[in-house]
């Protein structure tokens, strides 16, 4: 059996992935620092905007991503995460093309809902809203939904995601805050934080939305971590 | 040419690793993410432990640091980062092993240091102390500086350290202050951070220390963006 070696194709945004990785050792209580998972980060953020290419036809992330996909294959990864949630859009091409089995972030993020909600107020890039990455799912499970509006969109949602991109994280978090206020205001009992930007916000300016929150990053670090522990069992 | 691709030895600790990435991020004023550097970072910590290398006669940690030297030329790094200042004292058998040039923790330091200071206070690991990194380099320079003692390394440095590395940021935070409030009462001007878990702790904290310290981490994130920005011109 190869020795487990977790690749995360970062870069989307790259202190999104640093986010994650945080998260997996934060996630983790050690004894000493050799127990952390065995992690290679390709942080290339120079890859076209995921979600201005399903939002407005710009250029396709996709051929930089093969080439991360390719790179961590190559180094050893035996799985691989995508700390980017409008990523997923081009999950099954990314599959396809990596012998390391890849994790999906949206699988990572029902397994920690916690069972049916009454509203989940789901926070996404437009792009990944138009993708329908999560809502063909919240259908499948007849889970009820709200999203933001496209005026929220236009003058809360994306600003606030290209603001922590830019690392303008105070100002970042506020407008993603206020974004989630509106799905609440709307009877949403559980947000999801579709973005791997808005939980670097909304823990900077230590927001209470994070307490009826599921991070996705953190989601896809407790499945990382599950994987890393029946190595190791 | 190739294409700039930063290789990032890490894992001594992977939480010090993760510190100089962010640091990387945040030094790095940019209009669009994919301004940002391009990172391969191997973040293993399945590496014997540096310090206890040298100051006990522990296995050796050099065949894994090649392992994942090897893993960062073969995914085409063109410059290689080692965010950990006791694994230096292995750099030149690292370099001689590695195709990309290595930036050395060290040359990047003593150019932030801002030429000669009175005293300078080293806090490093036993380890490091040991094996002379950074006080040959002083003692060319007639550079005065300051260490720990031995009593002041079991009881406020090593656990400070080990206890970054566990996790336990606060905490170690707390000692690792103590120990360069000694070396500030013995007349030290300004502290040299030579141990890449000291400023996560300090940090942490909010310890005034770092208004008079140099961070090896934010030192070696200098040095890379350097790099990168002449890449770029």
């Amino acid at each position: 059996m190869s020795t487990p070696l977790l690749g995360v194709l970062g870069g989307m945004g790259p202190l999104a992935a640093l986010d994650f990785a945080r998260k997996l050792l934060a996630l983790n209580k050690v004894e000493t620092e050799q127990q952390h998972i065995p992690t290679l980060l390709w942080n290339v953020p120079q890859i076209p905007d995921r979600q201005l290419a399903l939002s407005r036809g710009g250029p396709s992330p996709l051929p930089a991503m093969l080439q991360g996909i390719a790179v961590l294959n190559a180094a050893g990864a035996t799985r691989i995460a995508i700390p980017c949630n409008t990523a997923h859009h081009w999950f099954d091409e990314l599959a396809a093309a990596s012998t390391a089995p890849l994790f999906h972030i949206v699988d990572a993020t029902l397994a920690q809902l916690g069972g049916q909600q009454e509203i989940v107020g789901l926070l996404a890039t437009r792009g990944a809203l138009q993708s329908l990455l999560y809502q063909d799912r919240f259908d499948a499970l007849r889970q009820r939904y709200a999203v933001n509006t496209e005026d929220e969109l236009d003058e809360l949602f994306m600003p606030g995601c290209y603001a922590i991109k830019h690392g303008k994280i105070v100002e970042g978090g506020r407008l993603l805050e206020a974004a989630g206020k509106r799905l609440l205001a709307r009877g949403a009992t559980k947000l999801v934080l579709a973005c791997t930007e808005i939980a670097t916000g909304l823990e900077r300016i230590n927001s209470p939305q994070l307490a009826a929150s599921v991070d996705t990053n953190e989601a896809l670090a407790r499945t990382c971590l599950q994987y890393w522990r029946e190595q190791n069992t």
